[in-house]
């Protein structure tokens, strides 16, 4: 092994300098308006990876497209895939930000800005440690794949079809990916299940047009009352999902999970803090963490309806939306929750009201196997760049394309994460702790050579 | 009596010239970016006022100013306050307006601009009707003054002020006022009872910030599905409010009443059709007019939360918000009623959430006396007007102004309404009906006559 180290110690300028470079395009796939800055960040990546001399790849796709890069082969040696995504999720709402999103300031030892930790900071560790074998060694130890997608942020829908289809050219003994966080300061952690998630969006439509509310109010059923029934009929007051059978596929948790999750050093006050509520809430016979990674949720992530600006408008709307999701667990099938939450809402919609529900996207909850030579190499390396070992835990989010490449390449998933809880993923001010970067890029650069060292 | 009516018919061209002229104004008062407009909404009326060498004050208030004009004084003749508003709701929301909302447009013999019914068009019918008797016989057979404000779309908060300060200067014996519709199609009405209002804003904060729903949901209560929760549990499936005592206080219809609107023609399946329901939707046990003239109702005016442009985010927000009223009708109180609504909002907050009632604004039901020598001065005058004579009708919507009028200068209020049902009102595509604007000259101006035959 090359002084990777003393490479690694020294570059750390350029490393940041080209996070910098990479947050400042607003690569924001939810808005068509930004299509060009989403080829611009792809575009980027291209030329990092022919700049070392990487075989790479854009791919078209009918959306955004995806960046496949490959390492010099080496005979023999595992082949890693590393997935990562250069797209970001909306920067709103603006007016909370303290430095503006897209562009990257640092305060404390942290660089804010939109995508900072999500994905574009972690899925950088990677690329740059490849960096670093590729200017020490001139190649690395393994064969690494890293395959960079646009559309994370909306459902990777063309990423699906594009693994389907080239399941050879993406063949692999493990998928590594760095999308999740540690679980606490100090305490890095291995990510072995992921909640999948359901998400929807619910029309509906009464009186043809907006209309008077006092010479109508009392005749005509109201759209924002008929959606806040449908809503909050969905859920019960304790958390609980109110959509029969629901939870008829959950898997339970195990009494050793419940243990070691209780071992883990979680505050439940420092939680309240930092989230800035005086109580927490949810499903009653769970504790926090165990709600949050481990039992499937509704929430509700936006509402729509009628007047919004300042003072009074004495209408009665004709239009009301809300976009809403169910978090998974493993053993729940999106495609069945989607079919009974439809029959539940038909039931739900009163007489007067056309409901149209769109259905954006969906995936199930995963769970990997702990114990496997790939998981042993991952914590050493993780002592390496962080200086300790990490934990096992879970995460309450959805990594949709994990049970993808289970599915359809037949490997396990390394969920690597070198984030936080408290940087604001998908919020304003969200940002990545610049030690945490060059702690994962080093313990990236560390995996390769211990991945190695386990030759089939 | 001068030859008004030859007058009328030969200056129909300029009476509508100047309506396209003052509708072409966009006076929103709910907008502060629209302050400018207001004043030279204002100002055009006191130029006309001026032009007819009536006495005109502009009365500057805290917010938008007040126009106040007199006729030359006569001698023992009765006293008629005008009221009217030269303020508009917001046009929002504005693609679906067939021509623009401050651009006035004829379209079947309806002029549709925002404003055009509401009030700009029907007040104006009692300033052309002024200027009708002062071009013809150079004064008026009785007093009277115009009273035309600039905030009744946000509260009328600063002429209640005004009035209550110069009781003396606008002492009258009766008040006309034509902010209200016909019965149907050719069926001129007199509009004898009014909802009252009282329109609130429910805040809502959970999380200090927008967090990941991934990471979080299930642990944090969620500020959209509280407000959902919340708003939907203030009405019932049948449509009644469930606010502690919130009936107590209801005024029942009289059988006889019920006779009356039972005998008016009303379609209900010609309704649906006109608002665009298959259903339509209410309190048991009550005719559709019942619900919308003379029984209390919930609405929800307006929902905000969360991520509400295209696509998915998957955010748990920090905050929603809601605006919401309940129509009144005579007895109840508002302030009643919103210490009941405070009290039962506080009890059905969840943990967890924060949340804030704003108070808009607030009106009580009224019903005036239906047996009165006004009434049949009215009455005579729209049969002139309109060639038949009015129904007596409610109305389901407020004119707050009229109880001030009752409580503070002792006297009724003839709501002489020259509009239609359809007119869209606080709705896209806003119209009035040229020859109802004409009809509502013509009555205005015999109503001048007719009241003054009933000299004290």
């Amino acid at each position: 092994m090359p002084d990777l180290d003393a490479y690694l110690d020294q570059h750390q300028d350029q490393f940041e300098s080209d996070l910098r470079e990479l947050l400042r395009i607003p690569s924001v796939s939810a808005d068509s308006n930004h299509r060009a800055d989403i080829r611009r960040a792809a575009d980027w990546l291209v030329a990092k990876f022919r700049g070392l001399k990487l075989t790479c790849d854009l791919v078209e796709t009918a959306g955004h497209p995806i960046v496949l890069a490959e390492t010099p082969h080496v005979d023999g040696a595992p082949t890693v895939l590393v997935y990562g995504h250069y797209d970001v999720q909306p920067p709103d709402p603006l007016d909370e930000w303290l430095s503006p999103p897209f562009e990257p300031t640092e305060r404390d030892g942290n660089l804010y800005a939109r995508g900072a930790t999500d994905d574009k900071g972690q899925m950088l560790t990677h690329v740059l440690s490849v960096e670093a074998w590729m200017r020490t060694a001139g190649a690395l130890p393994i064969n690494v794949k890293l395959l960079i997608e646009g559309e994370e942020e909306v459902g990777s829908e063309n990423l699906d079809k594009f693994i389907d289809a080239n399941r050879e050219r993406l063949g692999c003994d493990v998928v590594v990916i760095s999308d999740t966080s540690q679980f606490a300061d100090g305490v890095p952690a291995i990510t072995y299940g992921l909640r999948g998630i359901a998400y929807y969006e619910l029309r509906l439509r009464g009186p043809k047009q907006d209309l008077h509310s006092g010479t109508f109010g009392g005749a005509v059923k109201n759209p924002a009352v008929a959606l806040s029934e449908m809503l909050s009929a969905l859920i019960d007051a304790d958390g609980r999902v109110q959509v029969p059978g629901f939870y008829d596929d959950v898997a339970a948790l195990s009494d050793d999970e419940r243990q070691q999750f209780a071992a883990l050093p979680f505050d439940e006050a420092a939680f309240r803090r930092q989230v800035g509520v005086k109580a927490t809430f949810g499903e009653a016979g769970f504790t926090t963490l165990e709600r949050r990674w481990a039992r499937p949720t509704f929430d509700v992530h936006g509402l729509t309806s009628g007047y919004q600006g300042e003072g009074a408008k004495t209408v009665l709307p004709a239009k009301a939306s809300g976009k809403f999701s169910f978090r998974l667990v493993p053993n729940q099938d999106p495609k069945k929750i989607t079919a009974a939450l439809k029959t539940r809402l038909k039931e739900l919609c009163p007489q007067g009201i056309e409901m149209e529900l769109l259905d954006f996207h969906g995936a199930p909850g995963v769970v990997v196997p702990l114990v496997s030579p790939f998981m042993a190499a991952a914590s050493r390396a993780i002592e390496r760049g962080f200086g300790r070992a990490p934990v096992y835990i879970r995460e309450g989010g959805s990594i949709p394309v994990v049970s993808t490449f289970r599915d359809l390449l037949g490997v396990d998933t390394l969920l690597l994460g070198w984030g936080r809880d408290d940087d604001n993923t998908h919020s304003p001010n969200e940002k990545f702790n610049l030690a945490d970067f060059h702690r994962g890029i080093r313990a990236s650069a560390h995996l390769w050579q211990e991945l190695a060292n386990h030759r089939k």
